[in-house]
């Protein structure tokens, strides 16, 4: 049966705002890859144009007269028979997002991107400076809009539920304290028992590796992942990110450090995991929600499962190291699978989040979020952040930061108004370890077949299991549907002291 | 005196336009530099979608209620007073533009780019398997839509009339007549001497140089060209081309091909010279007519101007040539300048248009042109093209093609449905050589100043006389204001003989 012609009007609407979302990511695609420096400011007013042609689609009359001949806007029923199920979840998006565009008063939106991008510019200033201060005065005015824009949106028990809510529908302040306690819990303990391990020298990771070896070993591995080479390309930026303009044009960037060669081949494997995602979503279906990455922290999942679960596991490296040795004999002709494997995953508290191996980097993400929470509701004045910052560092980690570059002023995403954002980087990390579960049990010869250097049963497990549904469920939804069980931190944490306990000959 | 309201209203509207077309040119650049090759089906939607809201744009209610309030429509008479003589002229020409887009029906342009997106993918495969048949009839139907085109536009004397005005606005087929066929013969003319004397061995300019040699010599190129390169970049592309998103984001690329090295540096430089004119646009008046290019004819008499009267000039090599020796040992070491000066200004009757050399070039134009004009009248049947077009090779250079892919299927333009365009390539050979004369006069030490190295003057010179002014002279207007004298062909054809007499050493 044919869908009424308010379902098709909207879904035509509904793509026209994902081509638009697509021009935009290439906007900031060329900013970060190829653009003349000097074409900057036109290239913030070309981004701010697209971004009120989105937004003038989005909240506009024409989606709402189509939605309301579809749905009641109030209480979320359906006015029509006969919409499929695929249909019907469409529909209930539309309908989530069209609330929460129309949450915020335009007024409030603009204020807030202005004071946002000085804040970024000052923010930026105040680490290279090292110098706080400058950028406390921003930061106070950020807490108290994102205060106003968490009343704008609503919340029901505390105002960091309508933030989290942004970034991964699913969660509360609540359920992340749950989550986020009992992982605490682990990890210190793991942590405790591996500082006291015989440590792991890993220094001829940073063996100097000049920019073309570099770019060498980048499409080496490359080649090994299971990408369509059609549908992506590898570029360098400052800071890697992956950007999809469609599941036909997802491109990555990777970093180059001389004295550091595994971030840049960590970058692409992190970076490809996001572009798979998106590669994977349905093409029939592009441009409504079901062919929309859910949140972040799924995202992430898929980022994280390619660079940790698979890119730091020995069966892939068993396939992947000789190559690697080819192409860096100076670097790494004497050392062992074994050393380098060993090496890779060293566990060692740092203070900076990027630079984090797997055990301690959920710490640095709940440390942020046990202060921006309390930031929120004030009971953290911005003033006393890099003390508190310091503070729980050393309960945590035991390690204290000599400057605030190296502290509270390290992430860029405060600068940005992104308040609820970090807790999704420690979700990806728990979602994908929890997913990895059902993976291992359907494929119980993982570790054989990947040393063979075919990874794409692993992609199209994925595929499958995740990237098809685009919104169709909720991260927790996700989680059960997909092993049966609810999502909680016990996969990861399981793991963890698996992998690490044999690393580091601990039990 | 601040200006109404309704011209600070459109001169918003006119930046969004721009800013528009900025995004736009930004999704061709990527696709022709950097998409990966499955990105091309989402990347026609993205261009479309954006194709439309232009379209909406300079068509639509709010355009034309701005515009009434400042002006008569029908008549042009202004209807505010105070207006200062550039705010006069962006009205003019926003009026001028209103009239043009008004004029094709929504559903006559949605046709006419359908049958020419088919027809331009049927060329491609004609050319390559050398067969006419298939498509002419795609060139059939759009010779009959352009018919229709010059109708909906109208026109006094000559449908063709209408056709020119898109790319030159003051151009008629009568003007074009008088233009081209003196220029004809004074060409056929010179030709005929040149054919007479030694002919000039350059086959050295075809020893082999890899990929990696040419992009140090286009780099090294555009270190030389006075360009500011936070502005500006340069890339790879099958075909060289220039683009430009805003004054200070105007990239260029080149094409390399191992046996042919000049065709690398000299599509640098005709890209270069475009991509300055853009750079020349005035900044405050950016996103209206007076920061816009005011014709083809006019953009190509700045490339040529940098390619040919510059870029194939002796005082040019003079300082160069060291240059690209010491990067070029192997291929010009033993060759002295005097060789090459002589053997980059050979001239020989080719049979592909983008092949030719200085004094044939407007020739193969003139071809197209006369041929075009006929099949427009209807005078010429398209199925009889093939025949023509060979006739008029045979006797105008005493040469014929072996297939119709060396002959008139060898440009894509009428497949684009673009009639009317090819003249002004020569129009903008002969303006260059036209203001050329003022420049030559008011800097009579040129030739030693460019041998220096320093090319800024010469730029200083382009933007104070051409860059400048935006649309507010048409290319009549401008050759009259810059030089004194009316536009015509001689300037050119003096420049011709004087250089080719030397370097052919005829009388």
């Amino acid at each position: 049966m044919k869908p009424p012609k308010a379902f098709t009007d909207l879904r035509q609407l509904s793509t026209e705002i994902h081509q638009l979302c697509s021009v935009q990511s290439l906007l900031h695609w060329d900013q970060e890859t190829y653009m003349p420096s000097g074409g900057i400011v036109p290239r913030s007013e070309q981004i701010a144009l697209l971004s009120e042609l989105i937004h003038e689609r989005r909240t506009g009359r024409k989606l709402k007269s189509c939605l309301e001949k579809l749905v009641s806007i109030s209480t979320g029923k359906l006015k029509v028979k006969h919409l499929t199920k695929p249909q019907q979840i469409m529909v209930r998006e539309w309908l989530k997002d069209f609330r929460r565009h129309n949450k915020l008063p335009a007024e409030f939106v603009k204020n807030f991107s202005q004071v946002t991008a000085e804040a970024t510019q000052i923010w930026g200033s105040a680490k290279k400076e090292n110098n706080f201060k400058i950028f406390a005065p921003f930061l106070d005015k950020i807490v108290k809009l994102t205060r106003q824009k968490a009343e704008y949106y609503g919340f029901e028990e505390h105002p960091y539920d309508a933030l989290i809510e942004t970034y991964e529908p699913c969660m509360t302040a609540r359920k992340l304290e749950t989550i986020f306690d009992g992982l605490k819990k682990e990890l210190m303990a793991l942590l405790k028992k591996i500082n006291k391990a015989k440590q792991i020298d890993n220094r001829f990771l940073h063996r100097k590796v000049d920019a073309a070896k570099q770019h060498e070993m980048g499409e080496l591995l490359l080649c090994e992942l299971p990408m369509e080479s059609a549908y992506t390309r590898l570029d360098v930026s400052n800071h890697p990110f992956s950007i999809a303009l469609h599941p036909h044009d997802s491109r990555i960037t990777t970093r180059i450090i001389p004295n550091q060669f595994m971030s840049n081949l960590f970058s692409i494997l992190h970076e490809a995991g996001h572009s798979m995602f998106e590669m994977g979503l349905s093409l029939e279906t592009w441009g409504t929600p079901l062919s929309e990455p859910v949140s972040l922290s799924v995202h992430e999942s898929q980022s994280r499962w390619w660079e940790t679960l698979i890119g730091r596991s020995f069966p892939f490296w068993k396939h992947f190291y000789p190559r690697l040795q080819k192409v860096l004999p100076t670097q790494l002709k004497e050392v062992s699978l074994d050393r380098f494997f060993r090496a890779i995953n060293k566990v060692s508290p740092t203070l900076i989040r990027v630079e984090a191996d797997e055990v301690t980097y959920c710490l640095h993400v709940i440390l942020r979020f046990e202060l921006e929470k309390d930031l929120i509701t004030g009971k953290l004045n911005v003033h006393d952040l890099p003390a508190a910052w310091n503070e729980k560092m050393k309960q945590i980690f035991g390690i204290q930061p000599k400057t605030d570059r190296e502290g509270c002023l390290q992430d860029i995403h405060w600068s940005l108004g992104d308040f609820g954002y970090f807790p999704t980087y420690a979700l990806g990390n728990l979602l994908a370890a929890h997913l990895f579960t059902a993976f291992a049990k359907e494929n119980s010869d993982w570790e054989s077949q990947m040393q063979s250097g075919d990874l794409s049963f692993i992609r199209d497990w994925l595929k499958k299991n995740v990237h098809q549904w685009g919104r169709t469920y909720n991260l927790e939804e996700l989680a059960k549907h997909v092993t049966g069980k609810p999502f909680s931190e016990h996969a990861y944490c399981a793991y963890l002291k698996k992998k690490y306990s044999e690393i580091y000959k601990i039990r």
